[in-house]
């Protein structure tokens, strides 16, 4: 019996048959229907020194026998939120083509501007989607819709969609996008309103719980690789040459390790995760000034959310919703180098990188387009059956159904006793911690 | 308790302790020796429409916290095997790293060009490697050592590392290859020569028991990818225009139909586990002269091993050890298409791409960078324990030690019920079979 | 004064100022009208080891300061024949945009399938361009209008033309498509229709007279070095590894001699201009058995028309036009230097590369974006003033205006005595001539 | 006869044929020498609205048929200077494959850390090139010299030369390193030391005199197009988007240019050579405004040069030399048009690009390379011949020799009334100027 975290809420009835033309018998040589109690297990390992625990199951994500919607009268609207990510314009694609050839549905829209675009107020207009207009889309970065940040008032987003006569809506977003999905979910659900949400989570810092991989990642991770060959050369190719990479990663270092690993150049990477100290015998400053005694040459990978401690509390600004800003590190590492440096009298040469938009507006790679087609033919699956407020996740190589509450509760962070960060240790050298 | 076909032989005695800084201790933030015991699930999905299953369990791979070997007196050796894949050098590079600064083994050597710089009689001497040796490998295709086909005797190999005192041994290659492998680590068993040989499994076919995904494989679908992105912008360029691309794939259609799935520009994937008639109602010609009817062009993806039943026995041709080679179903299909289209007085506009070694002989993308660098490491903490005739695989997102005759047994391929391929038909629209 | 073969012609009168707010003075800090009787020089060096001459002058391209054609009641059409070349989409989209934006042509239309879409019979019908329609359309290969080979009956041309009051045609295409677009521009002249037209000419051989590179050679010679390189990484890869390399070039081989200048890697280089004997001491075949027993690898890239003569007759076939068609050279060296090895009992691994379209539907890269951008503009700006039955060409680095006659009278070829061939020489280390 | 400004100076006597199995007759099918008195025409143009001139002639680089250097004898040295710039490694390993296959010259060095390394008293040695140190070093960013600013003492550096018997120095650097070269090939005049220096011009910016183009500018494009696409899919992406980049190019606006002219998503190009005023009627910012209110977004792309004059004179800053540093014009407008946009209530999503040493870093596009090819073996040709204080050139198409006092007596700027600025304005439709 699933937990009830884990529970999944879905529309009813259900009792229509998919027109998807699959199977539910095994040796058959067709593709089959998913059972909807069919469950992924969270745990893959097992070992004397983990704690003992209970099974943690996901819902499977799949192709439903029996599905809620029928497709001729069903109306579908797609969104896209936040900030702009490797893969938009691949899941509003397949999402499309799902829905128009394989299910039938007529009706889908792209919704401009992300939330902005479902307040009339706006001015703005759904536009109908067709195949000419998505055919190439995804051969191009960013999206093709807009998308813009922040919320508009839940009465009128749902009135929107009910006025519309929209019945499925598509959310590809954060934390902040998701929160705003399971919001029109439940108001919809509290108007009887016959409208399914399903979110497709979209970070490129990789840290929304569940989800072992949101699209964009790799992609970024490429870019990211890119860069840190490009200041491993600069670093290279001066005396005492320092090459320091500012990367995404707000609340957790998943770039930043994931780019260490892919490029081998990395000495040091510090991330959100790990707090550091600059001096001291085990200081980062002191260990960075070793290896260019020893080496000649430094490469640093900091993510944009590490070391965020080193700032006095009234250097911190607020947002419009009263979150603190991240301070930028990077510049404050390029200066604490400088002067720490020249305090020892070591002439130095640093290149400072900053690449931020440079990474996450390109197409998805080859991997990223593959999975995006998977997420957007799942969160069809999904939202054709009725399953509403929920997101689609991929764990253990398997796509599932996670309730968004659960899936927003917490961030997901770099472990620093997983096999990731170890990698990191082992592969730049650098101590478990400066302290 | 493990299945006789999962456990894994290792070395004794078993006492030293490893020379890494790690911890046995969750919660200290620092990274943690696995237990011997550790263990990963093979499967992770629970469904009413499944057999009632006992658990398989897989040994987990990482580091231990006692090792076999003394790293001041151990002597290694790296050899790369069969075709080129992207990665080779990456796996060297990071092997030659995890010996040499992180368990301190002072001598590493590669063999040349496979399996025959392991006979004297070749005139090829070991390589030392040193940091500078390896620093700037991984940047490009291929492998420095060198590969080749085929095996040597036995006798002959084990005498070579005997002679010259190497304990460790990786194998890099595929089937063939672990074959050998395994006949050397049972060989040296027999022998109680003290030597531990761990397999890293590449097929850029992805074709290997255990192991959901093969180094090189993620880079040869980027590849993949953009040749049929090249058939699809000929297609389209010319009326009745076909863009047929043959792929790697003998015994396995991974490449094809990943690639299908990344490009999205695919209309026929044909693959080895899926048999096809050519002609008939629902033979393939009929199908893809129904679409160039209806939309102009079409593009097929077929992976080389596809349609082997279509030729005649006496078309095929046997290769020095007995197996059947596979016939050029790209030409056949070429041609038949064409015999097929003028007999129907239909012009068409086929262009025919061979892409072949240009997917494979690439540097490794950022994605098999990475993971290159996980298998290298990994293949080392084993070697270290003293593993002996295991391989690295990788299965529910864990690193595990599968042993190679398991490995080995049978190959992997596309499941016609799997997720992969029901994409594949939802993607390119075609049906379930051509019959 | 003009020689008679360079003379332009241009239809009359040319009374009208054009809408491009330039300037006609030096000095002024706004760019500038071109004159009528502006010239570039062919000749660029003197020296005394070559024959005495006379200047030969061509005429400057450029926008005009008075035009023929009203803007506002021109209609234009473009058309792409042969096959596809990266480059075609830029060429389209900045024609486009320099008669829409800049000399207010409202409409511009795209002829589909070359010159097949200016056959009624063909039941195609032209698109009519806009903003939107091209507005990405260069980031992607191809052609979005199609292109087809072959040409359509003169008379059934013109009167499509004049039918749909169309005054500028723009021709891109290679040899035969230039041979259509003088004939389209003579006979229009006959008929007193008021029509001018423009060929850009394409080539991905780069074989044109005057022009001293054609657009997409410069993204072919990116991709090829590619290919070249994958064929290093193969050749170094195994034992006696040879690379070998079928690169496009039917009568020229500035293809196969540009990539291997960009890819350093070559050993040797075979190109229709230079005819080598397979045997005998200088024989090409001896020669690269001397490399394998020295180095141990070779690459060879072999352009498409080489080496015809080692054909006999009767292996000739024709295609419709009756002109020869080339015998596959590439698979012929393969099977040449497999049997001489073998004579000899070295054995060999070598693998053969044929990338064919792989090298021309492929975006354009930067450089042929930007060269394609200013084609396209002087073609708009030589019809705008009524030249017609002209190209565009360059010239030192500057854009000329040639009759088409004298463009195709004759192909360009590589020099045996130019800088390019000896770079050539030089960089493979190959004697001048396998003979 | 030469102009005394284009005159080169050369070592005699040239008695020693060269080793160059090259021809001196046309028509042999054989490469030739190139006389010494082969000149390249400056003035490609003719055309009633230029002032009337006299030819500039240039001198003819290539390999001479008698040269002053005894290869058995001689020495050579590389040292690459200045900030790093794509092509840097292409040119070393062709000029060393140049001298050590062809010349048979034995003893090439390569100078650490630019003319840091002909200090004794920097600790630094040079390093004796061998074909394995360069055989891969063409596929990878930077100089595996190692670059650096800035001069030495030129005693020093001249005395170093002598002590090595080094008679060959080629410097690839810009304007402060050919300074240098200049001044070394003067004092070892003035010694009467045998030793021949020639410069390979290296400015990512272009802007060298009788050079129509340096080496990495083409590969510095392609990233800039890179980067500016980036900032357009944020631009559209995002409501009121605007995409600002700043590029390359202190003193000349070639990088943007061309990258406007290579990527075609530019709005507005702001370089150094076209002053422009924010405000006013047709000032920038308004401009700006009105684009946005129209189309809703905006790509800007800034050479970091352009709109010096907008700062106060007190905000500059002048370096160690006493030359004044521009003032960061990127970080000015994202604040200005910031500002502006408030002021006006018109809210905007501005992205700030500033890939800096990422456009610099990366290896030589095909391009690039087989120009770095030709350069290098252009310089080897010219030292042999014992050509000294010369730079070598690209004028029309020819590789020329010319006088380094010449070269850098001033810098090469876009002009205003050019073809390529003209392209700019067509492409972007900005006004001629924004005053």
């Amino acid at each position: 019996m699933d937990s009830d975290r884990f529970r999944v809420h879905g529309l009813t009835p259900r009792k229509r048959r998919s027109p998807l033309k699959l199977s539910t018998i095994w040796g058959d040589g067709i593709g089959n229907f998913v059972p909807d109690e069919a469950r992924v297990r969270y745990q893959a390992v097992l070992s004397p020194d983990l704690e003992p625990f209970e099974d943690v199951l996901l819902e499977k994500a799949g192709p439903r026998e029996y599905i809620h919607f029928d497709p001729a009268r069903t109306r579908a609207a797609i969104v896209t939120c936040g900030g702009l990510c490797p893969g938009l314009n691949n899941v509003i694609r397949s999402a499309f083509f799902e829905l128009h050839h394989n299910y039938g549905v007529k009706e889908v829209f792209g919704i401009p501007y992300g939330y902005m675009g479902m307040n009339p107020a706006s001015g703005l207009a759904p536009v109908r989607l067709t195949r000419e207009y998505v055919e190439t889309i995804h051969e191009r970065g960013g999206s093709v819709l807009g998308s813009s940040r922040g919320s508009e008032d839940l009465g009128v987003m749902v009135d929107f969609l009910v006025a519309r006569r929209i019945n499925l809506l598509f959310c590809i977003g954060g934390d902040g996008t998701q929160h705003g999905a399971r919001a029109i979910a439940d108001e919809a659900l509290r108007r009887r309103a016959d409208i399914a949400v399903v979110g497709v989570p979209k970070t490129i810092d990789n840290d929304i719980l569940y989800v072992s991989r949101t699209f964009g990642f790799n992609t970024a991770l490429e870019k990211a690789k890119e860069i840190i060959d490009c200041a491993h050369v600069e670093a290279t190719g001066a005396p005492n040459g320092i090459g320091l990479v500012k990367l995404m990663g707000r609340n957790a270092g998943f770039i930043a390790a994931g780019a260490t690993l892919a490029s081998q150049e990395v000495n040091f990477t510090l991330v959100p995760e790990c707090p550091f100290k600059l001096e001291g015998t085990q200081g980062f400053l002191p260990m960075l000034m070793k290896r260019i005694g020893e080496r000649g040459h430094a490469v640093i990978a900091v993510a944009e959310g590490a070391g965020q401690d080193l700032f006095a509390d009234d250097e911190f600004v607020c947002d419009a919703s009263g979150n603190k800003r991240n301070r930028d590190i990077g510049l404050f590492l390029k200066d604490a180098i400088a002067t720490y440096a020249a305090a020892l009298e070591v002439p130095l040469n640093l290149k400072y990188f900053d690449p931020s938009y440079i990474i996450r507006s390109v197409p998805a790679n080859a991997d990223d387009s593959l999975f995006c087609n998977a997420l957007a033919r799942h969160a069809v699956h999904a939202a054709m059956a009725g399953k509403t407020g929920v997101l689609i996740g991929l764990w253990n190589d398997q796509f599932v159904h996670i309730p968004i509450a659960t899936a927003i509760a917490e961030k997901k962070q770099v472990s620093l006793e997983s096999e990731l960060w170890l990698g990191v240790i082992e592969a730049t050298g650098q101590p478990h911690s400066f302290r």
